[in-house]
């Protein structure tokens, strides 16, 4: 049993995400011929994607919904004892949905939302990808050759959620999952949780919290994907101008992370930032770092302010009235 | 308890190292002003360095000392408590030594050799660096001022060790420290393990075990520093071509890793890497490479083959009788 | 006789630039220890500087003066020949000032005033730069060794004046200089010349005319200077942020010229651009293009809009006012 | 007339190269669909590439023929008078053989041999690049969309031809064509001209003669394609492993140049080197460097020495018989 002053280490990583989209065929335009993606598997309404260095056979599962958003969010365990343990520690604040079979990808799953609604799954089984022929990497370590088209984006990397409520949602996280808090941005004297950014691994952050300003809930701001260089940023940048895809911020660097960034829409509606650097977090006590409204700033380190839409546009973009309606939960689960 | 079957996850990660110099000036100037490492503290015969990105006080301790060589590697437990499991393992293995108060930039550790004689260390309590005005940064999620001064690695990150026997040290690492088999060079139909690379964070390797061809115990390959971009292992290129540093191999691309390389020989002797890129492991069932003589190549993915000087060369540079003659361990710990 | 079909080419490059600065000590700081240039001669109440690839012994004289601006610009002509032929031209204009005798760095030159007031001059003969021993590179054809200190500027690259009469001051260049136009902004259906970009070699632009939007006359917008790679760009905007250093716009792409860029303020006021890549001119009958109010946008290619800052601030930074009492000429040039 | 000390200036650059290869098919698709040039026509055996940034119509002429090599080289003059000044003076030397009415993409031309028998052609009037509707770049001053496939060559840059006497080749291109020398290889104490790089603009150079090992005349060392960025090499290193082209050396930096390389076999046996950096000159009165036996070294300034095919390796590869047997020539025009 672990010591209650003892870290919670039993998930290993974000596994894959589940995207929805109202335009299919250019969302998958947009993934495969511009970041370089490639097609593992179909099923139904559902697309499979992968960067070509996902070990995983698919990190994205692109899915036709009526509009944007995510569908589900799925956490890796490190054993199978550690997703049950997960799996106890989430019924057991009423959270929690159920056992599921799985999904092409992997094993079984144990289903549940995070206060805000947002679907998630926790799972250990995972089929690992096995390339054909033309997709055979000449080095035996990389799962499959990298291949040259577009961005070449190399592998999913976090998300980020919108929702009313920071620190719920944030706490629920920490204490079900052991997502370790990296930063956070308090305004109002510390008193208001403004975002949070919290991961299971040394990356800096895999998951994030901002708080919804339109007070909807089960919404996404953004999903990120990992390119290895700079200069894959700036390739991104260039592509997406060159194809009419909306770039909303950057590329610059953040100052929450550090890391080097992009921003652009998905011709379904969400927004997608290409990514890379920031810095590794391995010290097992690093004291999350704590932004107010002044050294906040404008949220970059260099580079223009985040625009006004980086703070009001989140999929699906539903008017601010739904959230008197009873919220927009059934929308996000297209099942 | 650990299952049996459920990784040890009591390692946080690479903490430091100590490096042995017979030239401590010339080491200090390329450490400093080439490698662009600031000095944190001085006590007797030592130099305590860090890159501006450590979050710790000190990554590199640099010791005078009659040859070149490693004078002791430390590990950082996740908790007080995972130390203490961490020591009471080591122990029943007959390799520990005991406990010691520390050093500059931690507490109280525990000590102990690998099976070859290499001393190594398990500690919790870290340092975190203060930054002097002068060197304070703009961000505050960084522990220090970017200075601009030469390559600017950012943080020390892994080295590697020449052993007579890599599978009984590295089944010593695994089994006492936890330590992620990623990859292995096996020749002779497998029987043989020439080298072997471990890591305990998403990392690729923090540490790697390699035969000693000359039969003695207790060196050091090469020690590795971090740098954010592949630009900057060009620019130490640079620095080391006008400087008159020898360039042993790079720049170039590992197939092991697939990490850009570039190594040098510090004025000490001691073999250097800077080092970036490289895959992430995140997954927990991760099966380890297994390179034989045919797959394994030059060693490299492009670039020319690795030299000769790079699978014999280390330090100590000890004739080979040195082995015959009872080993060469006191001269590996200065103390 | 030069036929009339037949373009001038008695121009070699873009020479060297004279700047002007209330605050020399820490100007020379921002261009010595951030930019990493280097001190090759001192005289009077100038400083001459020189990136590590200039081939000329200096490329940027710095002087001290009571407001900021630009000093002189110096044209270098292919020979002596040239020199006389391009004297001769400008005097046939009115705007010739005369020979004078040379300065640090190059011989006898004749001295002139573009129309808007700039002064310049053209010069053939110049002094090689001759590294002292611990500045000399590993390498022959460099010309001073890389130090990595700082950005690390290659070279001096070009710069852009305001002026009242883009078109006449346009022209003049063309005509005198045998300048190629490049690129140009043209408002109110091409009838307004509102920015012309041209240059007497295969880089994009030595020198811009842009519309100064006060009405005043002979002042600077920009110096800019040349890095490598991209990376530099990026590490000059980590170092000006590390050193509160006001970065203007950037690191983003322009459009006009495809080149990287980043703007600060030097802290004598005058603003500078680190600059890489843009696309090369060789062929003879480049058509220039021309853009418009809708097609310019916000003058970049990805990243945001440059600031209003970016269209109003120059130097000397002087009071509208200014220009009806009888312009600033005087302020410009110190002697 | 032009003054006898005054450097001619009548060539603007090195237009296009066409290249011979028995492998149609597959070196279509090194170039295409590695490399990422674009198709802009075909006519007979040949097909015409391009790189998305060059602004001619063509600068590649790929044609089917029974051995590897270099077809014809062809200079583009800055007016008409500059092109019919150059005919001119290639006539007096007897190596011209007349007039043609010029090919796809290009108008009349007068062709001649260099002294080693390879073909070369001067020419003023170019056909523009006019991309089809798909290939439209969002930028208006960029010739062709960016399409982010493959490698993304910029546009077509130098080559190295081998021959039996640099000196009598290397004085023929600077007499008749105004070439400006820019760095040589003299061994013997300097009375033997091993290698001469020359250009006429302000990339370090447009063509180089390095002298044939086997003693024939009319070979290719390599033709070379431009890259904005170091990345984009380290890209194609990638690209090269894992799609089975021979890398023969880099990624590197030469000496010679400063530029950073990569070379690799195209399927046809074409030596082609993928290409950034190197230092332009603008100096009217540069000093060519000499570099000699001793500072030569392995022709690097880091990485690897260039390994001996490289010194030995040309196209067509033919025996070294073939050099008494009354040279090659008809092997490489192939009409």
């Amino acid at each position: 049993m672990d010591a209650p002053q003892e870290p919670i280490r039993d998930i290993a990583h974000l596994g894959h995400v589940e995207l929805l989209t109202p335009r299919p065929e250019q969302s998958l335009w947009y993934f495969r011929d511009l970041l370089g993606m490639e097609v593992a598997h179909r099923e139904g309404q559902s697309v499979y994607l992968r960067g070509w260095g996902d070990y995983a056979a698919s990190t994205l599962k692109l899915t036709e919904a009526k509009h944007a958003g995510v569908g589900h969010i799925a956490w890796r365990a490190i054993s199978p004892q550690a997703m049950e343990r997960r799996a106890a520690a989430i019924e057991r604040t009423g959270l929690g949905i159920g056992w599921s079979n799985g999904d092409f990808g992997h094993g079984k799953c144990y289903r549940f939302r995070d206060p805000d609604g947002h679907l998630m799954e926790v799972y250990y089984e995972e089929q690992k990808y096995e390339p054909p022929e033309n997709l055979r990497s000449a080095l035996r370590n990389q799962p499959q050759k990298f291949t040259g088209r577009g961005v070449g984006v190399r592998r999913s990397d976090h998300l980020a959620l919108l929702c009313r409520d920071v620190a719920g949602n944030r706490a629920f996280v920490e204490q079900t999952l052991g997502c370790q808090l990296r930063e956070q941005v308090r305004f109002d004297n510390g008193t208001k949780e403004i975002g949070s950014w919290l991961s299971t691994t040394a990356m800096h952050h895999e998951i994030a919290y901002v708080v919804d300003r339109k007070g909807l809930s089960g919404r996404l701001h953004h999903f990120s994907l990992w390119v290895d260089n700079r200069d894959d940023v700036l390739r991104a940048a260039d592509l997406f101008t060159e194809n009419g895809i909306f770039i909303e911020a950057g590329p610059s660097k953040h100052n929450n992370s550090q890391a080097f960034y992009l921003y652009s829409y998905e011709p379904g509606g969400n927004r997608i930032e290409v990514y890379t650097a920031g810095f590794f977090v391995f010290a097992p006590d690093f004291q999350p770092i704590v932004w107010d409204e002044k050294t906040r700033g404008g949220g970059v380190y260099w580079g223009a302010a985040l625009p006004e839409s980086f703070m009001n546009y989140a999929t699906p973009d539903l008017p601010e009235t739904s959230a008197q309606a009873g919220g927009n939960l059934p929308v996000i689960d297209p099942r």
